[in-house]
């Protein structure tokens, strides 16, 4: 048997960057993965006539790794389609802009503006690499996104819109997010802007082929026999001379480990000698956020002929925010809804009938009747996903960076960390994880 | 082989206390147990000559379960030893003080003093069974227990010493508290005066012979065998007909189970089928706090001999508190110290000498140079414990409650849910514990 030098756990963004980055530097690497796939938290599911992605979808401006590695591996991209006038559902009014400015009283543009600017400017302060030292940092982390919401703006719909867009960005309430983590993750991803919108941002462009097809083309230059799938982790002990990694029928020994799984995933499994108690304290600390991905497909998209860029936004309802996914040619309408933080706790409890109408609903809403007779619907919660447990990704609440934000990467012995959550740099998006492969295996070749 | 009825899994007070009432009930009762004793959060350690209760300590009055408990078992309480002044370190200078009232400028009095009754006065309001039903409860759950210090105290030294009754309360920083959980919990220890307080308050008497007596007590009365030790669970499948409990080398099937264990222990079995997505969101976002509890013994409670009660509070140093934990008849002098919430994490980075050094530092400043030298010295973190990993408790940050809070009772099938978190009366403390046992037991029984 071949020794092995590093074994990673889980075959995301970030597993497969750190693989592909430690084999490049000659060594040798198992990567251990709990589905039968890779892309954890990106997946393309294929059907026949289209593909659809059920997690991670966009890439934008200043996600410089993940166009890299696009344009190595020969990837093409295309820009999400926002050509038209976007649509917005509040108080149960239906109105359609042209442009980023939607149809609100001008006092109350006026206070949401000054909120996003605001948002974006305090977040120029923070130390990305630690933001347990930016100044204030314990005065921001001491409160959540709706209450620094509450002061900055006094108008309900300006909130409300505010609201929508947060729960877009972290797919969790405000008052779940720490206004320190608000900060640093507006800066990781640029500005307020750059992370809400689709031109000039973070959902700017699509992947042909799908979000998964570049891990798909990663790992097929890997030595065969790299990835084992179906092999979730279990256990993880190590002393003095290495690891070893342990599921229900197999057992490896290396000389180190990275776990580039959700930190929520990360706490569950059993490591000896214990991990230290900060460590577990911190995993203890950063949920996922919740999120539903809605798709209905039609023979067209429909809403284009209406002038519609399929961009809509609603305070009411379970879907809050569409995206048009349709294929870059157009061939099929594809129309995506998000059912985002607590709306999409209460949606799955829900029967898949009931969600089923429940989206045509609003959608209907949105763009008339022809929505309500979709050739094909599905849905995916990734809360109820064994392997991820939530989505967007980890969200730290009050309190957490600042007392335990420096356990969140150091290396336990010989235990690296990886993982979107782990990255200073678009932390939660593609871009982070790949960012996070790369900055693990630097740390562990030494460089 | 008998057939088992119900398994419990954790013997702590909430687990045996389940398994009492089922016993009682004639029903048969399996209690798997990861340690090599019963108690959980409660463990009395032997020493030669004295005994030293290394996690809970006290009971108070409105604690009617236990105190039956104790007299059914003809186990006797003393009052813990507050006679005296008390001492108080702010600022770097040290005072002692009379009764209640800390030698403080009256405006920082009048403060705090508004502080403790308003937030008694607000958990009156609390829905204590459905805490998510209270009056305003998004709003209060939206913001930490810190924004509203900060919005309700103008002086630093009325936060100061808010923030240390709060801590000692919660071992977390307030800035990891949901407003709505704070107001719950107060409600549920009665109000803020008697979670602070040892004279009618949560710690005004200990149990002779330890904390851990009383659990030895119950299980004595079980049937043998009944307790299986050194059993962590590690899964937990069900179908239509039960379940089955698995460890490592182990598995038994029963006809439902009660699982007694902290929220983020709870969340790291491997059920299946799988928790549902609500349930395992819910158990992501309930953090333990930290807190080391340090002890140094003497040969006798010096303090007393100049007026001191033993009850101290520093705004400053790694030991916030202190309390007279001697002997009921004062043979040997005990004085404990806790260190708590985000001094106890960076308390579990230091060495175990440089703990002793820091403990006894803080000593001698409250008690003087007799304080550097005692014959005995021993601390404890919960959070360093594998089968626990924090104390006191499971801490609601902000948006849990209202979000997933009826998930938290909820059976999930033949799966039921214990532990003093679980509880509406006394939540956090081993009545909790005792009552949540008492009231699963109930659910299961039908009554």
């Amino acid at each position: 048997m071949s020794k092995i030098d590093i074994i990673i756990v889980g075959a995301g963004y970030a597993g497969i960057t750190a693989a592909r980055e430690l084999i490049r530097a000659g060594k040798t690497v198992k990567v251990l993965e709990a589905r039968d796939r890779v892309g954890g938290r990106v997946h393309t599911q294929q059907f026949d006539d289209f593909y659809l992605d059920m997690g991670g979808t966009w890439v934008g401006p200043s996600q410089d790794r993940i166009y890299a590695l696009l344009k190595e591996f020969g990837i093409e991209t295309f820009k999400t389609y926002d050509e038209g006038k976007s649509t917005m559902l509040m108080d149960g009014k239906l109105k359609t802009y042209k442009g980023l400015i939607p149809p609100l009283p001008i006092p109350v543009l006026l206070s949401l503006d000054m909120a996003i600017k605001k948002i974006s400017k305090l977040s120029k302060n923070v130390d990305l690499s630690e933001p347990w030292n930016t100044p204030n940092a314990k005065y921001w982390d001491s409160m959540t996104l709706q209450t620094w919401m509450d002061k900055q703006m006094a108008f309900s719909k300006a909130k409300s819109m505010f609201t929508i867009a947060s729960e877009a960005i972290w797919a969790t309430h405000p008052n779940e997010v720490s206004m320190l983590h608000a900060m640093f993750y507006t800066k990781s991803g640029r500005d307020f802007d750059t992370l809400m919108n689709v031109k000039n941002g973070a959902q700017e462009e699509r992947i042909l082929g799908g979000a998964q097809s570049l891990a798909n083309k990663i790992i097929a230059t890997f030595p065969p026999e790299t990835i084992q799938y179906n092999a979730p982790v279990k256990a993880i002990t190590q002393d003095g001379d290495g690891v070893e990694v342990i599921g229900k029928d197999f057992s490896y020994k290396a000389k180190k480990v990275v776990v580039a799984l959700p930190p929520t995933l990360a706490g569950r499994i059993d490591y000896q000698p214990l991990m230290p108690a900060n460590r577990d304290q911190l995993l203890q600390r950063i949920p996922m956020g919740s999120v539903w991905k809605c798709y209905a497909i039609y023979d067209k998209p429909f809403w284009r002929e209406n002038g519609l860029n399929g961009l809509s936004a609603s305070d009411n309802g379970f879907v809050s925010v569409t995206f048009d996914n349709s294929p870059k040619d157009g061939s099929l309408g594809i129309m995506m809804g998000f059912v985002l933080a607590n709306q999409a706790k209460d949606f799955s409890l829900l029967s898949p009938e009931d969600r089923k109408e429940a989206v045509l609903e609003q959608f209907t809403k949105f763009y008339g009747e022809k929505a309500s007779k979709p050739i094909f619907y599905i849905d995916k919660s990734w809360a109820e996903e064994e392997f991820t447990r939530g989505c967007y990704a980890g969200v730290m609440p009050t309190g957490a960076w600042t007392s335990l934000g420096k356990h969140l990467r150091e290396p336990v012995g010989n235990i690296h960390w990886a993982g979107t959550e782990t990255s200073d740099v678009w932390n939660g998006y593609i871009e982070g994880a790949i960012r996070s492969g790369e900055r693990v295996a630097k740390e562990i070749l030494g460089k």
